[in-house]
């Protein structure tokens, strides 16, 4: 069912990649919240499956392949296992957390907008299907613990951007039939570096102009 | 797929303004929050879309219509981005946003309760989707944006009510066999009148009774 | 399409409970936030059917159980309005619920588990369905409230364990080939007791160990 991007050994290893990495974020913010292993075990599993589980559920493939590929449901356990016994040692390596992070984003929205595309879904759906398997993880890690998603926080650096550039190039190059194991690393390269460049020299997308002092900042 | 409720094209045409209204409310409330433009795209489909995309899950009308029907998707980025440089002036007409939201509060949940019944669910579950059609994406707005659903909240005034009647209008009015453009008219014109005159009057529906001052507000 | 556990009228009659407790626990909830009649209804639906919706569209048993079997849609406003007149005696028998809450625990887990097994869905994803199935209503509940989920609290006592547990017992025996009542009905009771047994004893999951109180709290 999932078409191939690069190559299938690549893109599964990758696709592991990323499950791995995004399910230590929400293990990690667990232990911010001081959940137990049951709420560190909740927090890893949604974010590493809940964006492709509703890309899936949108395009109606279900079950969502996190549900038939039976290592994308047991990895997050491990991340989380992992997470309870070296939390203490893991924040200082937060730096290299964001690195993987960044490296889950550049995949998922890759694959998640190959698979759109490939599931008929027009071009626009399609590059909001890759982002939304990219970035829909985190927000439902977010909205669980109560948080502002980190998406829409009003000091985020660019996270959705680099997800959408993504997944755009890999719908534009699939219409001019293009497609392939090249373009797709390509894209994620891409996407990675981006997302990289926004964490270390602080790229934030444009706000809305402020109307002064007295604001329209409060409801 | 959408069944025909007043004529196509004045079905059509509600549904792009319920859309659009949809969409800059959900814009309103990034700029409120301080978030920026990405921040104000994904609060805007989200509210627009939300609810028809939950119904259509539910009636596994996959994909959601707003994946295959391109304006779906775009009319809110075009709210967003008309927000993002007029939004201190849209403030000022905040009078005029909340009769827009009427508007498309009326049209989905006629909309959706029809779609409902012509998927041959039963009437009382009709109902329901018509009205989580309505206030669905609403909810969901809320939920991102970490507030308090606007529907649940203590001083709301009736919002969810109108959406049920004109649901339900139609529900049983399609069982009479008596269902038609005529008929749809006038159950989005009730629902719009009742909202309206909720917000004028202040209407809300029944609060149970307080236990005094001791009361049982700490959880 | 919902596969026989214990006997066709002992599942239905525990599948009525859990569904009447669970949606007092959301109408309690709505009062406690002073919500009015129509969020009280919206809790209580949500908590009630929740867990079996996202089941029901993660399995593409679509339209989900809950909008095709009428008695799941109208027990939950049946419960609503029943508490909106009767909830100041309610809060003195909160332990009463409680112990409601536990058996609608154990038999959405049991019953969770079945369909998933019955899908042709995988042993450990079978488990996890089975916990969702009956964890899931409440965390809905608890997100639409803008509360901390219950599950995820970092005092809460055992909650996801023992649903895991009775889906497990469910997943392993059938697929052993020795699945029927009897043992439908000893799963869900050892899941009725550990709760019982967390809830009287204050039995909680293990936490990560805390880094000192210069620790990692703040974000």
């Amino acid at each position: 069912m999932h078409p191939v991007t690069f190559s299938a050994t690549l893109d599964e290893a990758l696709n592991l990649v990323g499950t791995f990495v995004f399910a230590l974020s929400g293990a990690l913010l667990a232990v911010r919240k001081h959940y137990d292993i049951i709420g560190m075990i909740v927090l890893a599993e949604i974010t590493a499956i809940g964006g492709g589980v509703l890309r899936d559920l949108v395009l109606g493939a279900v079950p969502p392949a996190a549900f038939t590929d039976h290592i994308s449901f047991l990895l997050p356990i491990a991340a989380a296992v992992l997470t309870f016994f070296t939390h203490a040692r893991m924040n200082r390596i937060q730096a290299a957390v964001l690195v993987f992070d960044a490296a889950g984003l550049a995949v998922f929205c890759v694959s998640g907008a190959a698979k759109a595309v490939a599931y008929g879904i027009g071009p626009i759906e399609s590059v909001a299907l890759g982002a939304l398997t990219a970035v829909g993880g985190g927000i439902m890690r977010d909205m669980l613990a109560n948080e502002q998603p980190v998406v829409l926080r009003e000091d985020s650096t660019l996270y959705a951007v680099p997800a959408v550039l993504g997944a755009a190039i890999v719908v534009v190059v699939t219409h001019l039939h293009r497609y392939g194991p090249a373009v797709a690393a390509l894209a994620a390269a891409l996407v990675f570096a981006v997302r990289l460049g926004a964490l270390r020299y602080g790229w934030h997308a444009p706000h809305p102009k402020r109307n002064g002092p007295q604001g329209d900042d409060d409801l």
